[in-house]
């Protein structure tokens, strides 16, 4: 495996040199309206844009949302604002935030804040992880989400708001999560764990509600890496000619993806379902397509292209892999990440090597029941329809006129 | 005098409490081209955007970014490039950057990034200041300037790189400076020295060139008040219908104000200079109008709007004064900073108060060398024309059709 894959362009190369050089850090907990300027009763939502309606999963959360803005009274009256256009849905990543699976970010949710300590990426921003509970990320109705929300959002933010800053740096607990048997995308509980020994030590109470709420959340840590993820790909965008993808999401319908070389543009394609474990009672036809911003994680080059470091989902998804992660790592991934002294795990997928191999990458992604009633009925495997990434190359060189 | 001021909008006190919040750190200093995408061959100047050819300190000072930056190799083909519009000139605070009077930035100057703490304000990014040698920010021709440039932003910017972080919270550098006898604006020198401590606790070589530089640098935090300034008013832009003022500057011809309700767009008129003390042997005909980014100071609340703080410009500029300065603070800025509790000096200048009382703030501004070769020729107050709140306040709130 060669440390630096040398087949890069120099422009490529050079995005990644600057996305290695991003320092992420938790820098505050605030509602989202504070930091990003949205129109008014905007909602955000993982992956591009939405070309139709949103699927029934990412409704149900819509409503939610709506309703604990206190934008309407009863999921009717708030489905019939969305319907009618009174609430918009754009897409998360256009506004530097991040969001999980079905889950949609409105003004009044809290956000945890990610800066570049290192001053080159831009801030980004996720939601609050639900947790194993009915977290909005899920997709589904019901009064139990919205009281979830409200629990989060209220006083556990409260509760957690004042020991955030003490986060050690997001990259130093990824590294040593890997070691520890993550991959930061279907497995956090190393880096959980590790945000509850930061916040314990700067004086969280180690029996309130809040803290036995994290223990009971090994997936807390994810939202909060996929914004890291977004603040150092944000630094790679706009090196001209580079082929680094710098966002890579789905919406439940479409998939697209980013060059740093064309900023800000989304190159899509129909997205499929994940194929993977599917829970006992469901059926792989209840699968919808691949949904969320957590996407980002393999973008950047963990999750499921790191899996030779998580034994466990070796075990639960090896076997939906296309190839071996070492391969497809060494071959997707541009070079180890320098700040990562621990895990030494590469980063920085390079659309050229996935042409090059016809290899698209892969993602560990949950798999949400289509209808919207199910919430999570399995985890499995995604992989990128490689239509896109053929498309933002074109666009990047675009062929002279003959 | 009040402690809040309550003639003033609910919306205008809504944009106060959003950068009464804002905490601006020291995060990193690096070239400006890591940090804000510019278009090709962009240079950044002070004040609005230029309506006109820049003013003669300004274009000495471009010459030197543009020899700086490689673009051209002597002054005549630097001169050439932006004459016929191959390098361009763009407002820095269209782009979160503040430049202090004819100093211009180029991509490959370091910047001091200042983040907030708290989540809410944009990053903002300034130039190292020059200190009390040939600083670019003088409008000066000459081998002398160049080599400075290239010294600040070399060997001093590698000797301070590593302590930057280090730097304690912004606010509370300047509450005690106020306390120290600086205005944070006309006289930095308590806020220089603070810096300078922090660094030196941090391992900068007491004895080194670039200690000595700092020790010798009165003006040095300037610059970096200046982008605290910016990154703190930044959080209260888009509150709809508020008149807080969160920009004001000049490019040396014309000067410009911004208010919260309207982010992003100029109110300009026709700039006079500021009037203070000349040097002997100059005339006050040869004085420059009004130019820098440094009136941000004064937006906030503080400068000559805080001169009381300073008994040393409350000596040297008190009788241009149009006011004394517990007046003008009272009337003009809207409540005490709740994080300054050594100088509970009053912040958020509110353009409805300067109509109310038909009187425009004070800036303690340097006054330079109209025809670019003597540099600062003395230093006054400048007081800001009172058309652009007029008309910004109309365009705040349109008349309806007759």
């Amino acid at each position: 495996m060669n440390p630096i894959d040398t087949a890069a362009r120099p422009a490529t190369l050079a995005a990644w040199r600057r996305l290695a050089q991003v320092r992420p850090r938790l820098a505050a907990l605030r509602p989202l309206g504070d930091c990003v300027r949205l129109p008014a009763r905007t909602l955000l939502h993982a992956g591009p844009p939405l070309a139709r309606p949103p699927c029934a999963p990412m409704l149900n959360s819509a409503v939610q949302a709506v309703l604990f803005e206190g934008w309407a009274d009863t999921p009717e009256a708030a489905h019939a604002l969305i319907a009618d256009g009174s609430v918009r849905l754009a897409a998360a990543q256009d506004h530097d935030c991040v969001v999980p699976l079905a889950s949609v970010l409105s003004p009044g949710q809290q956000v945890q804040v990610v800066q570049d300590a290192s001053g080159m990426g831009r801030t980004a921003y996720a939601p609050l992880n639900g947790g194993s509970g009915p977290a909005l990320r899920l997709g589904l109705p019901g009064p139990q989400v919205l009281a979830h929300l409200r629990w989060l959002n209220g006083p556990f933010a409260h509760a957690v708001r004042g020991v955030v800053p003490a986060t050690r740096p997001l990259l130093s607990i990824a590294d040593l999560a890997l070691h520890q048997g993550d991959d930061c995308h279907g497995r956090t509980a190393a880096g959980s764990r590790a945000l509850l020994e930061d916040w314990r030590a700067a004086g969280l109470a180690a029996d309130g509600e809040a803290a036995r709420f994290l223990a009971d959340s090994p997936s807390f840590f994810l939202n909060l890496w996929m914004a890291a993820a977004k603040c150092m790909l944000s630094a790679a965008e706009g090196v001209a000619g580079s082929t680094l993808v710098t966002a890579m999401a789905g919406n439940g319908s479409q998939t697209g993806i980013q060059l740093a070389g064309l900023p800000g543009r989304w190159f899509t394609a129909a997205a499929a379902a994940p194929v993977g474990r599917i829970e006992p009672g469901r059926d792989v036809g209840d699968a919808l397509p691949a949904i969320g911003d957590s996407a980002l994680v393999e973008t950047l080059g963990f999750g499921a292209l790191a899996m030779q470091y998580a034994p466990a989902q070796r075990e639960a998804l090896g076997a939906y892999m296309p190839d071996t992660p070492e391969r497809l790592c060494a071959r997707l991934l541009l070079a180890p990440h320098p700040a990562c002294t621990v895990s030494h795990v590469r980063v920085g997928l390079d659309a050229e090597a996935v042409l090059r191999h016809a290899q698209p990458p892969v993602v560990a992604l949950g798999i949400l029941d289509r209808k919207g009633m199910h919430g999570r009925i399995g985890g499995g495997i995604w992989q990128a329809p490689i239509a896109p990434f053929q498309a933002a190359l074109a666009a990047l060189a675009p062929q002279p006129a003959p």
